[in-house]
């Protein structure tokens, strides 16, 4: 790791953040192919946020914030400050006077691999965050780390710009140059579900909307009437 | 474990349930003779549900929901459905399209050994989920598991027709054949907690009330005044 | 560890208890010199309760709630109690009648290192309580432990009379003689925070505020313009 | 949960027994059709060791071993003890005295969903046991548990009689009346994989040998040349 | 805490040291009335060792060795370093050059609330190491934090001069002042166990040894013949 | 994710990786500026194994060792694998048969983020493995993911041909462009360290070989000589 800081970034379509925006996580993942979710020990702080925006990174040591107050001054508004360490950590990195730093840049969300503190003040500011513990272990400032590198995040490697989605089900990433065909194939899979809810809503079983019972007697299941016939 | 869904089940004594669904998860456990409480991961996914039903069970493989969807025409009005997984899994195996089904069926909640997803739906939609985890992870449908056989679910085993009852405590399970008897001592016992709450918010000892006096001597206590004396 | 109970004990300074309640966990741990934090496994059962108080300790036996009923009746107005035991366990040993009885005798919360159970009538009680789990576990009464003596609870070790903070942000202990002079700094931090607050809110860098391009460079951040410059 | 403890119970046949203990965990899980394993946390508390016996099957309380003692009367020749517990624990339940009772008894291993002590002695006694956890920490015997009844340890329902299977790779649950069938089909999959493991060391690919190729163009995985190409 | 290196501190009784030092951790857990043991996540890095000694006590920020090259002038021939760290760590703290350093001052083993490398080089030293973790994760060189004050080093409190003992079951600590009398208690609880351990090896059940039948009896255990009788 | 295999990846300069090879984990992930390693939990699966190799990667579904197979034919002598998974997992998705396979093409070590099988043969083979779990858990062959593309493992982004180095310490990777230079500091470090082993081991202290004293003292670090005077 190269202790540096990216001033410039190319950022995702920003139409397709906002499509991201009204879809939430399970919708957005399942049109990715079922990939970039983060590990699901990232919870949000407080319920019912649901965010969208464009990446900029950080690469923290363990229990230092230094490079959240490096990337403050790089974030644009509609951004998301994505927070990745270099070994586990639950320290809380981030708290009331970072996020005031944050919203005065238009900065919408935070997600950290680590602790974050000042719970009910950002609760009552608005402003979201997930994270992996609540602590409020407090954090030093004397390792250098990095800013708009790739890091990775609770699982995922994030690269300056992708898309990051957030809501009560956790937080997925989107590579920014699949933005616009996964905006695309979410919209699609929510119009169909749409329709799906309402036969299944009337009682309509997912057996017969999937077209599953073939399958499931191909594959050899068997019903029985009673316990004592298995 | 054979592939396998039974279509009928003995279901507990309704009478029981309901006295069940008005005590709560703690007084039951106490009446089972603190028994059949599920590990404290299982979680509720918003709080204040509180539920009793007998169980409809599913044996699912890690990751994939395809006998949950078999579950479902099993499943009738009051019942619970209880999935335990052939391995640790945080995937998010459940949602809202699969809650639609559910209450189009009259099923009142879910218990799940796995991961949660569309928590927001599924908290607007009142439908209480118990679960290890919250996730987006989509699952597959291609291995088969069982339906309303007996399973083992956050530890305890859960054969169809046991009666679930859970709550912002936890969730335990209370055999058929018990129900009746434990309802009968979980309405005794709530009584009696009733009188002491009583006495003890008047300013009365448990150490009189429960004469444990005697027996602390006994054991050795001993009472000092300052900690020098110790 | 002697089967003990010190039945007085000295409090920490009253004075410094007020200060402590009003400013909260985080600062009053950064006033301490980021010591004294619990782990951050524990975790409120319901958000928003902010207390301070002198602790009253418990040793107790995993699994077994003896002693705390021991301890009722050595607490007085405005203490809190600290529960430690002496191996890992999420049994409920504390619920909705032995918070009945400590409100009656003043009490204002409890931490535990252990379980807790009956999460809705002490949310209803309005009787705040941290714990490393939520179940509903029944526990016996079978063997010693002690009260106001030293404890290791989430650790952390507590003198009886020691000063516990506890919010969303977890729960610290201010040793009782550094009550005072921790109040007097954690005062004085909270109002520089308004200060730097407000300039933060403004726009203002918290690079420039607390000075820190100097150390940057010298520690050797390097900026680029674009990701092809690292 | 009654406290009982049966004297008599029917043990798995033995032939059957013999099979599983030269064949080991994998083969035979796989040979009853992936179930009955126990969670990957049950390690062994020395390596190499490789069992097969019926099951006496113990409840007990967490940091209690009352239960343990009973057991031991009830063992004979060639029983594999299982202990289960009613709430998650990890205290030294079993060390060298009750080894060399079992011993005695011509027991020939222990698993248990709690801790292990005296892991020395144990080794060089070569009396093998399967554990969550080594640890020192002493049991009480106060509260009875049961032994002989269906228990679930580490995730697994265990019946009375019913064969244990433990090696290096974990523990497996083979149920009684299955037990001559799968060990019939545990053997057959030995026999099989003998022959694949030749054409494999010789070079063969998994891919033609399982005749993949088809499946995964089916599939839709695609083969390039290089990264660009992706 | 105050950044303070304590010089001279009184160590424990050599008398007391050497029969600890010869009878391991479980017997001497129980001598000292089962308390003192630290949490079991504390393994050796390899098996075999068992030592005992006073304690030069660590207090370490986590992922940051500074304080621990403090300590090693402050260790005299026969002492245990015993590092705890002001919040959860895994980061390789330790390895082969401070081992080399200890060894050279005649320090006989490490218990490190954090992670430990350099596996391998150590157990060819023959230096022991209990740790949380193994990790290459290396360290800074920049908070400080403090070295003889009391710690809290896996959920014990540790006070410089206390007796350690480690061995393959964990690591208990003995109190100065309570360690001779502890080591009398121990040295008889062995002696007893030797009695105990032939008759148990003869065939004499516990049931008889420890006349526990009529304390299970009143407690209400029922024996039945069958399953069936339950 | 898309569904591809891609065959031909450029590796590593292996004059570098021989070096790597003979220096262990702990010195190349300092001589990379301490990033780059696996969380500690990837532990060896058994002890005293050295490898260094290019990366081939494969991206797993969880419990699914279908693309593990196709890798296969895509490896070299001298490679070691490398997979990530899709979401948490410990089934034991390799065992003896498919390290027999590997073995034939060369490869010389397996890096798996979920769990292992058949531990005591791939010992006696002498074939290594670090792995999350050891588990006997069978896994399917049904959902594509891919080989030789980036993927996260265990915390850390590995690109094929990326440098992996691993022993009883732990995993770490390098970049393929890094791993000239970082193979010529790691040497220089490990010159660094043989002379400074020697300086320790007669005796000086490293406070007064790397010149810590002024730096604590300017820090604040004060010594006393008894514990009173703290």
């Amino acid at each position: 790791m190269k202790p540096v800081a990216v001033r410039n970034i190319q950022r995702a379509d920003s139409n397709a953040i906002g499509t991201f925006a009204a879809l939430g996580v399970s919708t957005v993942h399942e049109a990715l192919g079922r990939s970039g979710l983060m590990k699901p020990y990232m919870r949000p702080i407080y319920p019912g946020a649901q965010i969208a925006g464009p990446a900029v990174t950080v690469l923290a040591q363990p229990g230092d914030n230094w490079m959240i107050h490096v990337a403050v001054e790089l974030c644009q508004k509609g951004d998301v400050l994505v927070v990745g360490c270099t070994a586990d950590n639950t320290d809380g990195m981030f708290g009331e006077l970072l996020a005031t730093a944050l919203v005065a840049r238009g900065v919408i969300g935070l997600i950290i691999d680590a602790g974050c503190r000042d719970v009910k003040p950002l609760k009552e500011m608005g402003f979201p965050v997930w994270s992996k513990a609540i602590s409020a272990k407090g954090t030093v400032k004397s390792t250098l780390g990095a800013v708009n590198i790739p890091v990775v995040c609770a699982g995922v490697n994030v690269e300056p710009g992708d898309v990051v989605v957030a809501d009560d089900d956790g937080v997925v990433i989107i590579p920014k140059k699949l933005a616009v065909e996964t905006a695309a194939k979410a919209q699609q899979r929510k119009d169909d579900e749409d329709g799906k809810r309402t036969r299944l809503a009337s009682g309509e079983l997912s057996l017969d909307m999937y077209k599953m019972r073939e399958g499931l007697a191909k594959a050899g299941l068997r019903y029985v009437d009673k316990p004592e016939d298995v």
